[in-house]
């Protein structure tokens, strides 16, 4: 096996593999080779190859998030380590453990006019877990003849060399513990010195690579929580990003199964149960619009909040609860906790299974009427979108409910933003459905490369739904050969960001549409060509159905479906939902 | 006109109004509807919009570039900044003043879990000129009802608001006065709370809006320099990225016709005189491959080199200048000179004309064997070159050769990176072309959209020439409404980036193809269709010419010729042209 001569390019390939970092996304670059040649030469290593970086960024952090561990890009010098930068604050604020490794020019060609130089150290600062800048091998910054064995290199250059050695073996244990244990990005950025291709058949270092053993966390006493739990007679669990799975089902039944709890999720919570209410706004969106909000919302109002997972996408729960604030806002996660409602009280350091598995056998369910009532609210809601949904005609709306109901089960469903998830929000999934959306930053800027890396970590067939606009942009995440055969995109094309309409701001202007709406003329059509997509068209609801009935069948190659709905009607149909499930609930329920 | 309703979005209108910057890339959003509102609605404004933020940056920096004045782009909130950095960057380096305004969320409403909310402020600051993180106005932060003229406002607001006012304008001033005096990009930061859309009839705001005055630059003494000058016998004067037209014929004429001078231009200086060097490697290369390399670098060494002009393309002359010091290395440009050799001994900061006013008149010509020496050498590589041509194969080498054989007279022309434009450094281009490159950064990331833009604002023909991955890698830049009919696009395409089969480590390896070469089998078609561009492929010369005769022609849609070029012959035929105009060419002069 060959490895690059230069002793750091060797140090950071070790410590990847002494780590499990076993994935590498490589974009094509000639300051990277050494490092290059040390992954793709490895065995060990899985290489993948994507020419754009901001796509390839967001290519890793969808392997990474169906993993749950890190995975790494590696970058050329010069502004290529930029491109990365959307998927590195999607990563942070997810919490997905994306490790970015960029190869810079040495420390003195920084700012004196060298090609493709930037400053790269710390240039992600304010979204990143760590930046370890490592140092460059001595023998290429004095100029010396390169000496990598340590018996052949002459006493000073040595001693500088173990010296650096030592800072940059630290800096990486930093880094990348950082990224298993904390699951946080990081950058690794690494200064390398010409002649970048040189190869050796025996590694000239011997990195002092420390896998962590994350301390446990030192556990709270529960009994004053649980006190607190077991004499409140109104408790609210809102669950944000919650990966699939991973809460025990004994936790979510007994959860349900209390009177005195309600269980809000959303479509990206990937919980399931009876008695949970999955379309937050749906309860929301009439006690807005009934003439007994006050009174509502105060009977909504928990005395406890418990909340667990990564962002939550309703904006309507979060007015809620910043304006009736719990009394008790309690958060479980091992590493972050949001202060969303502007009322958190305590933070709990840990995994939600653990802290149920701790909890549960100290609570008791506590009879109260909260459950009940709710119960009642969303049968009913529930009923009037039943009846709703058989009077509307073909538009985005109608398009989500027939598209849900013929999801096969068990697929990987990969959500763009933003209309999109606050579409599916409106109904309920088959549990078997995995859903995931990019919600750290909510940004319309990755979902096609997200999706595309996600489906190939995921043993399963994988859905992107997205709107035109967020596959536009990311129409880069198509340009790899990691499409599998069996992933699907489903296009709603609008002609142009849709929820624009929904927000308040709607006129009928040209200059609204050109810079609110940004309406286009454009379908997906030439790029399913371009990139060996099977593509279809629809515009009406059976043509839809015809097509979604053996559009998840196995195939030879991937497919798009594009299906274009009425850019005016849409938002109406949707407005017109809230108005028709709120009118006379409120007297129904009362 | 109708206003928004917000302070701080009508205050960063009002401020690029009194600065006269009037043109406005914005992408779409609802953050960002205040100042979407404010620049659309006001006539002064032109508007354009662009959906990809990182497309957008570029375009901006196109048309910046062009008019060398400010142009702002406007973004949303959240991850859609970061996708402006790549421009950011490249506009650092190459001294292009854009100007960045974003959207940000409320400051409490930071690091709390809201969606498309990121860190904003100082997030460019290792490559910015100025990030002013402007106060939100206090009426927001405080949730008191909003009052926008003072004379509504209590005491309590209205006091605040003031100061808001007060600094708001200051860091306004300072952003945008160093955009325009010192052309560095900057970055506006504007914390916005809903209500968005709400609009006035009348401001509410009085900005204190200064157009600064650049002092003039304490301008240094010359004699010492002149008497320095005019004893030397071997003068090099070494020009980078320079705008077309930008210096007095005369001086180049005086430079031109010294026997102590030589001039040494690349093809992104823009600098035309039959006595000056257009194609340094076509000098450093035989002279590196002959037996006498010592001898005759020690005969090219200056004794003084004087710079001007941005950063340099040539890797050879960089190194050359580095082994082979001047005594005296002197850079003149108003605001940085790079320490490219690390020989820098002066930094005269002023533009060239004002250097070279003041300066011709004190120096004289000298005595010397310089310029005569390595015109000889010239007159024998541009033989060399003409039979070389004469006898290659269709190639990327030949390609350029006719290319710019066929170029009309007077067209702009946008080079990509990194291959383009260092083919074009070897023939002598027609000085009534205008050529431009992003070289600041040197990256891949956003040619079509630079080219876009500056076509817009440009009145002339502007035609780009691409490689296939820095064309498909921003192939977004094509995706808007501004692409002039007499746009011309040239891909070369060597199916992957051939410039990594002339570095070093060519292998014929898949692992080689795969993660350095990045082989594809993509061609420009479907996205021509997609785009409206017409497309015409050729893999021949005869068909090249026959393309190329009516290719600039006016036309009524936009066009793109791709050349489809031998990916493993290319190389051969590039390094074969360096042997040859080597071979003998030493003991020929000598």
């Amino acid at each position: 096996m060959n490895y690059s001569s230069i002793p750091v390019a060797q140090t950071v390939v070790m410590h990847c593999k002494a780590k499990g970092i076993k994935d590498i996304v490589i974009s094509p670059g000639s300051r990277n080779a050494p490092l290059t040649i040390g992954f793709t030469e490895d065995p060990y290593f899985d290489c993948y190859s994507i020419v754009d970086e901001r796509s390839a960024a967001f290519f890793a952090l969808g392997m990474a998030q169906q993993w749950q561990r890190p995975v790494a890009v590696l970058c050329t010098s010069g502004s290529a380590l930029l491109n990365y930068y959307p998927a590195v604050a999607e990563a942070f604020y997810s919490t997905v453990p994306l490790v970015v490794i960029s190869a810079d020019r040495p420390f003195y060609k920084i700012d004196v006019g060298d090609g493709q130089t930037i400053r790269q150290d710390h240039v992600f600062d304010r979204h990143i877990g760590y930046s370890a800048n490592l140092k460059q091998d001595v023998s290429h910054a004095t100029g010396k003849v390169r000496k990598y064995a340590p018996e052949t290199m002459d006493g000073e250059v040595e001693k500088l060399q173990v010296g650096i050695q030592v800072y940059n073996d630290e800096v990486l244990n930093k880094a990348m513990n950082l990224a298993i244990d904390r699951r946080l990005p990081v950058h690794i950025n690494v200064p390398l010195e010409e002649p970048l291709y040189d190869k050796v058949t025996k590694p000239n270092v011997y990195p002092n690579c420390e896998v962590s053993h994350e301390k446990d966390a030192i556990l709270e006493n529960l009994e004053e929580f649980s006190k607190q739990w077991n004499s409140a007679k109104r408790k609210m669990v809102l669950v944000g990003v919650n990966y699939p799975n991973s809460i025990e089902e004994k936790f979510l039944d007994s959860l349900g199964t209390d009177p005195s709890v309600i269980v809000l999720t959303e479509t990206t919570s990937n919980l399931h149960h009876p008695n949970f209410f999955p379309s937050i706004d749906s309860i929301i969106a009439p006690i807005e619009k009934s003439g007994h909000s006050e009174e509502m919302f105060k009977a909504l109002q928990p005395d406890i909040l418990l909340t667990f997972g990564g962002l939550v996408v309703s904006k309507k729960i979060k007015a809620f609860l910043r304006k009736y604030k719990p009394t008790q806002h309690w958060h479980i996660d091992p590493l972050r906790a949001n202060d969303t409602f502007f009322a958190l009280n305590h933070h709990f350091k840990e995994h939600a299974n653990g802290f149920f598995n701790r909890f549960m056998p100290k609570s008791v369910h506590v009879d109260s009427e909260y459950f009940e009532f709710w119960d009642r609210f969303k049968v009913v809601y529930e009923a009037k979108r039943e009846s709703y949904i058989k009077n509307i005609p073909f538009s985005d709306f109608l398009v989500f409910k027939n598209i849900f109901g013929k999801m096969p089960e068990g697929v990987q469903l990969q959500m763009a933003n933003s209309s999109t998830i606050r579409y599916a929000q409106l109904f309920d999934l088959k549990p078997s459905l995995e859903v995931f959306c990019n919600r750290g930053t909510s940004g319309i800027d990755g979902s096609v490369s997200t999706a595309v890396g996600a489906a190939m970590a995921n043993g399963k067939q994988t859905v992107l739904i997205t709107g035109d606009l967020s596959f536009f942009y990311d129409s880069n995440g198509l340009w790899n050969k990691y499409l599998r055969p069996d992933f699907r995109i489903i296009v709603i094309n609008n002609e142009g960001g849709g929820i624009f309409r929904i927000l308040p701001g709607k006129e009928e202007t040209e200059t609204y549409a050109t810079y609110f709406e940004t309406t286009h003329g454009l379908d997906a059509a030439h790029l399913c060509k371009m990139y060996g997509l099977d593509y279809c068209s629809v515009k009406d609801e059976v043509a839809l159905n015809d097509q979604l009935d053996d559009f998840f069948e196995s195939s030879t190659i991937p497919k798009l479906l594009e299906i274009k709905t009425p850019r005016t009607l849409n938002n109406k149909i949707l407005m017109e939902y809230f108005d028709f499930i709120s009118s006379g609930i409120i007297n129904h329920i009362l």
